[in-house]
């Protein structure tokens, strides 16, 4: 398998311990990607989509667990059945909102990645694809009953 | 970047010209992941999960272009706003509906992935992360108008 990064994410989060959890919940920082000049061909129509989907290289991750424990609580979890860094391939997406495309740099926001991770793909958010109905979140619906926003989220908003 | 297969990617189909171009539009078709066995125990309480995200290598696409046509349309845009395989790194991910963990396999349904695929990652779709609102779809919405499926992909579906 041929994989490198395309690219570089940038943001105002240098610390692991303060980027969110999701971004979708803090809708005002911004980031950018400043995508390897090579690769600016490729941003051909991106302006049309209002969400991305970026796939990036947790590069601060050290560890790898099978089993880890998410944020949201203390019980313990297959760490397939979690979002953790510390996961194998340490492989992680995030959608993103689609702020502007300039040359080689797009900026987004919703945010929820450390600076400077190694960005290795970008693809168009497509709803049509990538919407689902009735879904089952596992251990997370108890804690996002009645769609509020679990006690320790908020926490970290406020 | 230490990345490697963590799993086989079973489907019945074979021949990339066949695999439909999202599962979800082909929901009577099953395949199923052998996670290699070390991984097994990252499975615990994935199965509270009604959707996966699954993350592969797509194996058999040998080329790598930066422009390209997507399956929709004869229109050619930046491979960064479309889903085709020939992008950089030739990483892929898929929604699939989780149907059942027995050890280290597990099978579901909603299959767009090619028989043998090696996976990458697993991670649990979550409706409060990876839903969004008011998505706007480039040069794809106008092939989804009034909701309906285009043309195109309903002749497949027949």
């Amino acid at each position: 398998m041929n994989i490198r990064p395309i690219g570089i994410i940038r943001t105002p989060y240098k610390d692991p311990k303060k980027v969110p959890i999701q971004g979708k919940f803090e809708s005002s920082i911004k980031g950018r990607i400043e995508l390897f000049p090579k690769y600016q061909p490729g941003l051909k129509d991106i302006e049309g989509f209002s969400h991305l989907i970026l796939i990036y290289y947790f590069h601060r991750a050290k560890k790898e667990k099978i089993l880890a424990q998410p944020f949201l609580e203390d019980e313990t979890h297959g760490i397939f059945a979690i979002r953790s860094p510390i996961r194998p391939n340490h492989i992680g997406i995030s959608i993103v909102k689609l702020e502007k495309v300039a040359d080689n740099v797009i900026t987004f926001s919703e945010v929820d990645i450390l600076d400077r991770t190694p960005l290795l793909d970008i693809k168009p958010f497509i709803s049509y694809y990538d919407s689902r109905k009735n879904v089952k979140n596992g251990w997370l619906d108890k804690h996002f009953e009645k769609g509020k926003l679990p006690k320790k989220l908020r926490k970290l908003l406020k």
